[in-house]
């Protein structure tokens, strides 16, 4: 049936963390691997309340078809969301997407035709990576450091690209807490990023599903709010968040903030792709954020994950020599960027960390094009402190073997 | 901003029917423009109780992440109730989707490269239209009757494509109460259609929402039930079904059985779409399955839209002279495909009819290509017997005007 395969499946792999979980399948196995808010935390009686709420009152809204961009109320309650990281959203400008995955792809979708290229900081988000590839994007890296993507950097890559002939047509980053590296990107590079995307006529897209889990330091404004500064940016921006992780993944429900020429191609998109987003899911979500219990919610969530992260900071030290392994110390979000030395190669060794009972990710799939082999991510908001020790303990029983 | 949208942007038009009734925006209009259930037979209470028992024991893995393909028990309720059609499906072949229209694009992103042929009955479903014009391929109309697409019509285009050095990928079908034209393909010309997708490699994707909803006549077999009979055919047809029209459409819950090629392709294009349809909703769904109510509630719809659609044959005969208008009598579904004097508009007539404050869709819409303008679908299922009989009291006017 080779023959009735379109062409952009040729390339497109499954996602690397999904496979190896799959394979691994043991129930013993300490996961440092996924990126699953823990479920202990979820708001089960919060959640129980609000789908109840549903059923109140007339529940035939949350039962029928519904609008493409999404419930006009939650529309709304999401724009008051958004607003208050510093933005500046109407609910008009917001399309609720089935999770934020969908609103990489809608944008894509939207924005690509094949052999376009995408700029993606080194390293990026594995699923952003397949979406683009799906899309049959040309990707190109820009490298960053501990303060996320270099300005500098992107100026000369999309000088190098225009003295080849070539425009790139968009940059995708998460400029908070970066998956993976958990670099959060200063307000002056925010800057700098939008007057070249400005000066060279680039979308931005700005991935900020892990902003509001800042456990240390000061928020800085997403790029969304800081364009409306800068001439011409705002046209240039599209924003996009979700639910999944400070509510519930399972929800799938995210949302978008688009200016006018790109919301009404999205919209499009999406009504070809499924409709809309689950009227009951979004029913819920609505309640939930009406019932006030999400900023208590989400400070629950910080202190644990404020408390995880230190717990596999302190795991590690105790474990493992010094200088086996450094990380970037996370100020919110949910990984840790961790490094071995130059040469180790950590997807060998995820194999004998597996045999040992502990996950992880190896650093490889979140680069496109050439890779550095010894870097590594550990979530640590998945289990408790006792398993990070355990986890750690393990981790280190592989590496020093 | 133009240079940033794709070119597959550029043809796509949103639905005619969304469009209309947002610019229509009265509440005092009658609508038979729309697929939508009769809110008033949702199962409130079963879905209340369905709901709320997501919340009894863990509720973790209904707010958690889930596999892409779907939850292993509703995967294998679903293989049950497409069994219970004649098929033969196992849980391992179905990929749960965001809602069927999500299928039909997850089908044509892993199969379809722009330009390549896609055949679809003339007149078909409008928002599969959308996505294979998204897909950037090249629609061919195969001409049908009141016993749905005609064999000989396809096997005559496929020859003639072939003459031309042209091979279709796929040929997308409702075989069973079409939208519009609320055609049933009989079992031997199914079996013929299977033959012909066998001898020029083409997959068959059979859209399988509405069979449940059959109020006369006898049940035929799914065509991914006969498929087994074929040699290669069950290999070339993909099936897929909704719980929208029996359940309710805001769950978004729909499903896919795949032959394992497209099957593990699908997979991936979901993962990069949406990663996987809300597990609340899904959740939710299989404990309505489970809860027993779905046979007994299906009948009751049967039973509603019977009597709808005999009011509405009653009414078009009380209200409309003999001869003006001509129509299909439906044995289920939900759409009445209707037919005034050739040369009429129905599309110039559509806007005297929202100022008589009812609105339909004209025939234009659901063909590729040329189209006769003098067919509209009628759907008789949203409102109660007597609100169709004012609806088509007021459509009369417009017409005798």
């Amino acid at each position: 049936m080779q023959e009735l395969i379109a062409a952009r499946m040729r390339n497109v792999k499954p996602s690397f963390v999904r496979e190896v979980l799959k394979a691994a399948g043991r129930s013993d196995l300490i996961s440092f691997a996924g990126g699953l808010p823990a479920p202990e935390l979820f708001d089960v009686e919060g959640l129980r309340e609000a789908t109840l709420a549903v059923f109140d009152g007339n529940a035939a809204p949350a039962l029928q078809y519904g609008p493409t961009d999404g419930n006009a109320e939650l529309r709304a309650a999401l724009a008051a969301l958004t607003n208050e990281r510093g933005a500046n959203a109407q609910p008009d400008e917001i399309v609720v997407t089935t999770g934020s995955q969908q609103g990489i792809d809608l944008v894509a979708r939207a924005v690509l035709d094949p052999g376009d290229i995408v700029l993606l900081e080194r390293p990026t988000y594995l699923a952003a990576v397949q979406v683009f590839e799906l899309a049959q994007a040309e990707l190109v890296g820009v490298e960053g450091d501990e303060q996320g993507i270099d300005p500098d950097e992107l100026e000369r890559v999309v000088e190098e690209l225009a003295a080849r002939g070539r425009k790139p047509k968009m940059l995708y980053v998460v400029a908070t807490f970066a998956n993976p590296s958990g670099s959060t990107l200063p307000e002056a590079r925010r800057r700098r990023v939008l007057e070249i995307a400005v000066k060279h006529g680039l979308l931005v897209l700005e991935d900020d599903p892990y902003s509001e889990l800042r456990f240390t330091g000061e928020p800085v404004t997403p790029m969304i709010g800081l364009a409306r500064d800068i001439d011409g940016a705002s046209e240039l921006t599209a924003y996009m968040s979700s639910l999944s992780k400070v509510i519930a993944p399972g929800l799938r429900i995210g949302w978008m903030v688009l200016p006018e020429w790109l919301h009404s191609r999205v919209v499009i998109t999406k009504q070809a792709s499924d409709l809309h987003a689950s009227t009951l899911a979004q029913h819920t979500a609505l309640n939930y954020l009406r019932s006030g219990r999400l900023p208590g919610h989400i400070d629950r969530i910080r202190e644990a994950y404020r408390e995880r992260a230190e717990a596999m900071m302190a795991s590690l030290e105790r474990h493992l020599p010094e200088g086996v392994l450094t990380y970037r110390r996370p100020e919110g979000g949910m990984f840790l960027w961790a490094s071995m030395a130059e040469g180790v190669d950590t997807m060998a060794l995820v194999e004998k960390a597996v045999a040992s009972g502990v996950i992880y990710v190896p650093g490889i799939p979140f680069y496109s094009g050439n890779a550095p082999t010894h870097h590594m991510r550990l979530s640590f908001v998945t289990v408790t402190p006792e398993v990070i020790d355990e986890g750690v303990r393990r981790f280190a029983s592989a590496v020093l073997d």
